[in-house]
């Protein structure tokens, strides 16, 4: 049995406490945050926020890519939100990684990626180029309020570096 | 204050309850997840996981992007997932959404993009399309694994359509 037959299987247990009838697709407190998909961070507890409130984007690295922009620009234009949070995190999957090593594990797998892995050495910096990214990024009318900050998941704090 | 203020004035409060110094960048269950951003979705209670067992993938309506292809990479070549599932849910904000007012929406503030915002109006046709995407795609080792669910925010429902 798969994880996900395991989640099928139990998922009419939770129906009942999971349905929001009450909440549409506009988040409440007009919120965006771009986070990495990073098993340890669960978003809403790690920011104090209720199922409804904010937008929640997650990807490797907490990276201000194309697709965040796409989605961000869903999310500012189409949904009404008006601030955006991105938040990266100590101890991170691409901290360190190689993009070379990466880049020959793909090749023998026939693939010629036309995406860089992401990898990075500097978390503030990294963390950096990504709220200039979106702060530059004319498809978002809500640019000017990004903010980036900085989780660590060994201590469960949460902190903004000085800019 | 604006709700970052918020956030970060009451960090020290939750830091406590979130640290998760016994666990690693591993997910546990070795299952990465691609959702939507939606403000409705809480994908660990949804699914019935605890914090560090699965990567957790969120962009504007669960489609299988580049991006989504990356961090789907670095999961399962970098930190060892093997399972994937695709999660769309019924009234997303790009279901029945025009990819031509977006466009002419955004050439008035001088951008043209270069994605598409990514709209659909069918939404197990959509599903479809991302689960084919991501099992031909062979960045991920594990691309048989994909399967694709549907969620209802209104009833908290979770099922997969019919092949």
């Amino acid at each position: 049995m798969t994880t996900t037959d395991e989640i099928l299987a139990s998922a009419p247990q939770r129906s009942e406490q999971l349905a929001t009838p009450e909440l549409t697709a506009t988040p409440q407190r007009k919120l965006a945050v771009l986070t990495c998909m990073d098993a340890r961070l669960d978003p809403l507890r790690m920011l104090g926020l209720r199922v409804g409130e904010a937008h929640i984007l997650r990807n490797a690295g907490a990276l201000a890519t194309d697709d965040a922009i796409r989605s961000l620009s869903v999310s500012q234009r189409l949904l009404g939100t008006q601030e955006v949070l991105v938040i990266m995190h100590e101890q991170c999957g691409l901290l360190n990684a190689s993009e070379d090593d990466f880049k020959a594990a793909l090749a023998e797998s026939g693939v010629l990626p036309s995406w860089r892995l992401g990898a990075f050495d500097d978390l503030e910096a990294t963390l950096a180029a990504s709220v200039a990214r979106l702060r530059a990024s004319r498809e978002l009318p809500f640019r000017e309020t990004v903010r980036g900050l900085i989780y660590d998941p060994d201590t469960g704090a949460l902190r903004e570096p000085s800019p």
